[in-house]
């Protein structure tokens, strides 16, 4: 929690707390601002004080907006930096930073560095700031595991409450998907067909998708995936928007919409065979759904959140697929982790990989995402189950939305002869 | 244009470019790759050759579609550097991409850092990678100013014709908005109402400009600005979703879509009254409309950008407004710089502030915005004319989307009595 900052700050040794960038789309700027447009700005947080937001005055309305203390960067002008910089961009900006530093009263110790930043500039000013303030450290955290990162593992309600809303519109938006396609006239080769009679595409599936969200006033910043047959077999893959929508084959559906502004995630995904599904494909989701039901009967509080990708990839293997477990990095199986934090990142503490420490865990707070897939790329079939769920601080586990998992959806203009 | 990022990396004496980061809202590694789901990469190219692009197993097919040479990441397993790195995640990373470097021949040299990143991990990894590599100079260029800038400074055909489609939606949506506003029912208050007979609220509004920018599969990834009365005086100011949309009042309206995935953008800004101005606005409006159209009329072919913000700041204070020419940073009259060049950055190279370079000039291939305005938040009021216009290769001036510069909109169900 954001309460926590200032004793995170203590254990790492961290005098200051130094933030770069525009306040959406930056989730520690956005966590310590509440978001707002504000494009470019520098925060600094001592230890134990409120954040200061340096901001350029025409966005001085919107950077009051986040109920910090701020102050005008025409207090540096840009000018007057230029020249005592001879010129040098990347030093303007290095003197700039350490005035505003040292007019907090940071003008030694440990630094920590954080933002969403165009790198080239940051590094840039960063290396001229170094060797302009040796008295200053500048510690660059490894973003999954910074004191952002850490105080955002555990969630307010109030976070929880934001959420939740956005697994409430993600999964009106998948209702309307899924009623939009089982709706579709059929061809004799088992296309479907759009308003107009011509083969429905897979992209004008995705153009619906993106409508509704917005219809909704969430973004989708990092893309979704709505894949079918070989694509839904590659994890990642978005989806080809020139394949045609057909029945028996498998569609990995998984979205991620966000608050407007770069706020808060949610997590989601499900697999879907429209009309009705090959055997092989019923088998392999069969498996998919019994791990996943399993794993939701056994998450437990504070157990480390790798053990339950353990159990999954002993699952899998114990029916004969490929996983991380004991192949590496397969392509095919079981090809990744269980699950993640989502909150302001849509990948964030605690995380479920096998080498992950014994510190991601359960814990009161977290919300995390469960969601076993298994990949056959080459048989043109893939398969992902995703929830997202808020350990309360009860203890109790708590689905965030809730959505049915049926895989085959019978297609309301078309039967199997 | 991306043909001189040679001979700009042979002009600054680098080896090799480093981008890191993710294809989408990542400018760098989007000119290079063309977008698409990549999430998390790493994109090395040296001088005289094809980029070549390491990306994670899950999405080989996303990172192919780029047509660069990719390579697995699987190659450089990270269980395994992390033990090489006793644990240090930081270190480990800078021990892939040291390895990743060496494969490709990068063992010495300058090395140019880019991307869009989250700043502590990159920060600290670099710092890691020059320590184990110190052979190799690792650079941090000026975003503004760095190889990739300087090279999309100058557009093809092709992705002006990217852009001339933003602006084809750009306006699309400016004229829905228009229509919609005009067709309200006005509350004796001169408040407007919406569909159910309440006040209209400046949310309701930007909610329905979302909507028609999704529904023509563009994103708002920067935001915009739909903003009246006192927010129209601060340049930046968003609009408050509470204030209730008003007859007579000024409205800044300036919208900057950009393609779906982080592609290209637009840049536009109308400012409007509705059924009525007040003589004060009127004359304002039109002394920002005439130096709008002196501008248009005089801008010419190579010419530096400058040139125009200090006739923009003449006209102004010859009509007894303050400008950035003689009182610094003022906060009331003409507040802010000319223009700006636009492309998969909304902000980029060419710029027009007084003290940028003679080399950002009106050279053939530019896009560039052209947005003076005058702003008085005390009064309530603000004005801001802007479009986009692109520098053809042959020396004319071409605008990339018309639309009328009306500033006082008549009400179809109101008549001023």
């Amino acid at each position: 929690m954001k309460s926590d900052l200032d004793a995170l700050m203590q254990a790492r040794n961290l005098d200051a707390l130094l933030v770069l960038g525009s306040a959406e789309h930056n989730p520690p700027m956005y966590y310590l601002t509440g978001g707002g447009h504000v494009s470019g700005a520098t925060l600094i947080k001592k230890r134990g004080e409120t954040p200061v937001l340096f901001c350029n005055d025409m966005e001085r309305d919107e950077a009051a907006k986040s109920g910090l203390p701020t102050r005008s960067m025409s207090l540096y002008p840009f000018s007057e930096l230029m020249k005592e910089a001879g010129g040098n961009q990347s030093l303007a900006n290095a003197l700039g930073t350490k005035k505003m530093l040292a007019d907090l009263g940071v003008t030694k110790g440990r630094v920590g560095i954080y933002g969403h930043v165009e790198l080239g500039s940051a590094f840039a000013a960063l290396t001229q700031l170094q060797r302009i303030a040796p008295d200053l450290e500048l510690v660059g955290e490894h973003g999954m595991d910074s004191v952002f990162i850490r105080a955002m593992e555990t969630k307010e309600e109030a976070e929880v409450e934001r959420i939740r809303r956005m697994g409430q519109i993600t999964t009106e938006v998948v209702r309307l998907t899924a009623e939009f396609l089982t709706s579709c006239e059929v061809r004799e080769d088992e296309v479907l067909l759009n308003e107009k009679g011509e083969p429905l595409k897979l992209g004008e599936v995705k153009d619906k998708i993106r409508l509704w969200v917005a219809e909704r006033g969430a973004e989708l910043p990092e893309g979704f995936i709505f894949a079918i047959g070989h694509d839904a077999g590659v994890p990642h893959s978005a989806g080809n928007p020139e394949d045609l929508m057909r029945l028996g084959q498998t569609i990995v559906y998984d979205i991620y919409p966000a608050e407007a502004g770069g706020g808060y995630f949610y997590d989601f995904t499900r697999t879907w065979s429209l009309g009705y599904a090959t055997p092989e494909a019923e088998e392999l989701y069969g498996q998919v759904k019994e791990i996943f039901d399993k794993l939701w009967e056994n998450f437990d509080l504070n157990v480390s959140f790798k053990q339950y990708q353990r159990m999954t990839c002993e699952y899998f293997e114990s029916k004969g697929h490929k996983s991380q477990l004991n192949f590496g990095s397969p392509t095919e199986g079981y090809v990744h982790s269980l699950g993640h934090g989502v909150g302001l990142n849509i990948h964030e503490r605690p995380f479920s990989g096998l080498m992950t420490g014994d510190d991601h865990r359960l814990s009161p707070g977290v919300v995390v995402t469960s969601e076993p897939g298994l990949y056959y790329p080459e048989r043109g079939m893939g398969f992902r189950i995703e929830d997202t769920f808020w350990v309360r601080p009860d203890g109790r586990m708590e689905m965030l939305a809730d959505y049915p998992y049926d895989f085959v959806l019978p297609m309301k203009k078309w039967k199997k002869k």
